[in-house]
């Protein structure tokens, strides 16, 4: 048996849901020829990762290899596929493989480096192939909610990999190839080594429904609706932008775009020729010469994220337009977990304006991009595996789907980020281990997310900050007082004086009462001064404030 | 017409889920006797509130008025109905009044401040009732969730007035009074001038369901299981507690309670008589030397609280115990909104240890503890109010309950807090808007929402903090170069030098070449050096730090 492994390597994407990267491996022990799956990010929240822009995955063990690595191919242009390709292409330098559409947003995350257009490579669908090393790599058309996703089929000499991506069964999927099982079990004929599957939605238990079963709800949602409708889905939920324009478009309504990346990302899709039909749209400010009963907003926001135009609308005017008594939003979204707050804020203030609200709780406007739980054991019946990896989903999502994958017959493994699994043997075999974890983007900075600073943030969040100025004189003789500056504390605390002349008072007694060891010592003198800010602040007032020490030390 | 009039101001509870707070008052204008029923808190988030320990309502209009307050009632013992009373009770003074389980509880809180037993007063059910000024007051028992809940029937000249508290029709509630029409339509008798009402479940479109609907799943549940079970609810939902171990002893398990909270909530109510045959419970060190398939486990932390029993728990050990492959562990509670990420952390780090976790999407471990829309309507129905005031709910339920009440014939008005409503006519008037908001608990010390020291705080975390020290000599020179220290931000930026380094070389050229004018005045120079240190900032990292700058000037 040869030396030479076949290796899967998931750096983000296994063990959450998002920031997708995913490796594969061909060759003798640290020596393997290498593919990268999509680079993609995930969103920062107030709680873990405040100040942070966006969240990448952590590509040091690829950039350490980067002479091995023989390509980068995105399977689809969601944020969480393709939304690292820019902030990451130079440190990895691979050509990058997409599809036309893929291809056009990818294109547009890199100009945004001023990288050229070049370093995109356009694929067409299966059975077109790119050679990659030792991998021949082909895009296989599978339905999702954005066009063009494709799976991969990965050939190696060790045998058939297909690499689902995102994907869902939908044989009518507004926008985008349909599911098409002929072409996926024309693909399984050869055999499947392995089948690294979407598993998003395993804990759903009822097979997935099209997207075109919502096209009658909202068609008769928007024909009752007396006053504007405004719709709001993810940007890049192209099919559901198509879904709802259509829906508009027949109750008799005028459509208008609002948000730059909803724009953007339509002007994209009938660029590369993906969405026909679109219904014409009007501008904002003809919107607003049209009867309010024949016109239908689409928005950004479908998580309350603030900048957006749901946010916006809920707060007043937005491009010229107000919302107003007799209107209706609606959410033709899932609200993603941990963003129920920011949803939950507009949908109050637009309450308070007397708009009516539609947060699909029952599925009547809204369905999954996701594989459901009967749809994995379709997929995993049709490609007969000899091995599933579950991937794209938490660990929870990841160990269900396992155990489903055994009960339908395959070897099966959860595998985490950073966990190298060899697909070389009859079942697949954990070969090692590897540092990854997250970076973070911060302002135009990469940091890790290890490096502490993140996590000085949230101290000063928690605690506050009591920042502590001393000047001595060339004999460590303190030049007036210590002064104290808070930011984020009580001004006033339990002794019923400002808490900063407390603070001084106890500190020049410290500093006067100090010895020539302490004064004279730098690390000394911090030590102590940082003692008696957080003794007195708890005290004071109850908490222990971070603090920073500036000593200023006049030279003879 | 009398020119005294019956007023409803919310000071908490309205606009809002949780943080209780109504008045009640009676008089001319400006001269009303008052009542306040609840005094609860709400819980801080890291994205609007870090570092705070609790929300309090602002009562600084009760303050201003305390010559006027009768007394307090307060409905029952959760939290977010009598949590403030011990932080607030100084500050209003007026005797509190509670059925003997909820007096027990808010007795411990005004012990925490050092304050009598005496001041709680003891009252019994209706038709017991307590003279208040203008108000007699009765207790009437209503089942919810925790022991003696109750609604108040208020007399007063202007007729009565019934405010529910938080309810819901429960005729075999496990633990607490039954729900008794009969009762309630007795009280309804002479007329209800108006209704007070939850509005929490006013979406939810079924009605409510018992408490003893999920005994029989609950038992099959971990009749089934084959490890431990550990099953986690609200501390304070005595109920649920009850059904759990009533469940987990009928499939002949010990019951171990974890978690200071709930062993405080069970013994508060085995003291005050309300909670009788609770299982015998074992304690952890004796849960140990069971075989782990004859445990049940009771446990604090069912919105994945950082230091509850079931995030310890989820992360190793805890009082001796440690979860472990095959051991199932049951979410009897809904996740409130917000805590969702929390939430699914937990679930996934026992995921990781091989623990099956249910938690209850379908309803079937749990339900609420609210009354449902169609409840609603009987309610409405049974007391035929003039008038229905929806309390207790965000805005948007309380606008779709103030329509219900319409449809169910009774004049109705949304009244968020601050909101001051005349219930004397007809039909209820707005009488007037009395400036509210939150009172912050942080550390020690009460602080206001708007006094800035939050926003700081979030501030720091989002852009991280400059701090600057510059020092001049009697004649506004500088002495040496300006020292930086940085917090929560990148040590590297864009020119690949030290950030630090960066800014005191830019701030060293700025203090030195500025002019005597600028020098000699600390507004000026700390102005000019904030400008510096942004621009440098935005340059090199891409963010907007915030500065705080010392200045020390050495004496002539």
């Amino acid at each position: 048996m040869s030396s030479k492994k076949l290796i899967y390597l998931p750096l983000g994407g296994a063990g959450e849901v998002g920031m997708n990267c995913y490796v594969y491996g061909y060759g003798a022990e640290d020596q393997e020829r290498l593919i990268v799956v999509d680079l993609g990010v995930t969103f920062p929240d107030m709680d873990s990762t405040p100040g942070v822009d966006l969240i990448l995955p952590d590509i040091q063990w690829l950039e350490e290899r980067r002479d091995r690595i023989e390509a980068i191919f995105i399977t689809h242009a969601h944020e969480d596929h393709v939304g690292a390709v820019g902030h990451l292409f130079e440190r990895l330098g691979a050509p990058v493989y997409a599809r036309a559409f893929t291809a056009h947003i990818a294109r547009g995350k890199l100009a945004e480096y001023g990288l050229s257009d070049k370093t995109v490579k356009t694929v067409s669908a299966w059975p077109e192939t790119v050679n990659a090393g030792p991998f021949t790599v082909g895009f296989l058309p599978v339905s999702h909610s954005i066009p063009e996703t494709s799976a991969l089929v990965i050939d190696t000499p060790d045998g058939r990999v297909v690499h689902t991506g995102d994907f869902k069964l939908d044989p009518t999927p507004i926008v985008g190839e349909p599911w098409n099982p002929d072409a996926w079990a024309e693909v399984a004929k050869p055999g499947v080594k392995a089948l690294i599957c979407d598993s998003t939605n395993v804990f759903s238990p009822d097979p997935g429904r099209s997207e075109s079963d919502i096209a009658d709800n909202l068609e008769a949602l928007i024909s009752e609706a007396q006053g504007m409708v405004v719709a709001t889905t993810f940007a890049s939920n192209v099919a559901r932008l198509k879904t709802l324009a259509d829906a508009g478009h027949r109750a008799g309504r005028s459509i208008c775009l609002m948000g730059r990346a909803m724009r953007r990302m339509i002007e994209a899709s009938v660029t590369t020729g993906v969405l026909a039909d679109f219904p014409t749209v009007v501008s904002p400010e003809e919107a607003a010469q049209i009867p309010r009963e024949n016109v239908m907003l689409l928005v950004t926001g479908s998580q309350g994220e603030r900048r957006a135009a749901s946010a916006q609308l809920a707060q007043g005017k937005y491009n010229g337009m107000r919302l107003k008594e007799g209107d209706l939003f609606l959410f033709s979204s899932k609200t993603i977990p941990g963003n129920e707050r920011g949803v939950i804020r507009i949908i109050n203030q637009f309450s308070e304006m007397g708009v009516d609200v539609i947060d699909d709780q029952g599925g009547r406007y809204h369905v999954s991009g996701h594989a459901n739980r009967p749809d994995l054991t379709t997929m995993h019946k049709l490609m007969k595996p000899q091995i599933v990896v579950p991937m794209h989903g938490e660990h929870r999502h990841l160990r269900e789907h396992a155990r489903l994958a055994q009960t339908n017959g395959a070897q099966s493994i959860v595998a985490v980020n950073g966990t190298m699994v060899s697909l070389s043997g009859n079942a697949p075999q954990i070969a090692g281990y590897v540092e990854t974890g997250r970076t973070y983007l911060d302002g135009s900075v990469q940091i890790g997310a290890l490096d502490g600073i993140v996590r000085d943030r949230i101290r000063m969040a928690l605690n506050g900050h009591v920042v502590v100025s001393v000047v001595l004189d060339e004999n460590d003789e303190p030049l007036g007082e210590p002064w104290c500056e808070l930011k984020g504390l009580p001004e006033i605390g339990r002794s019923n004086a400002p808490l900063v002349d407390v603070l001084e008072s106890d500190l020049d007694q410290f500093v006067g009462r100090a010895g020539d060891k302490t004064r004279g010592d730098d690390d000394k003198l911090e030590e102590g001064i940082k003692r008696i800010v957080r003794k007195t602040c708890l005290d004071e007032i109850g908490k222990k404030a971070e603090v920073t020490v500036i000593i200023s030390r006049l030279e003879a």
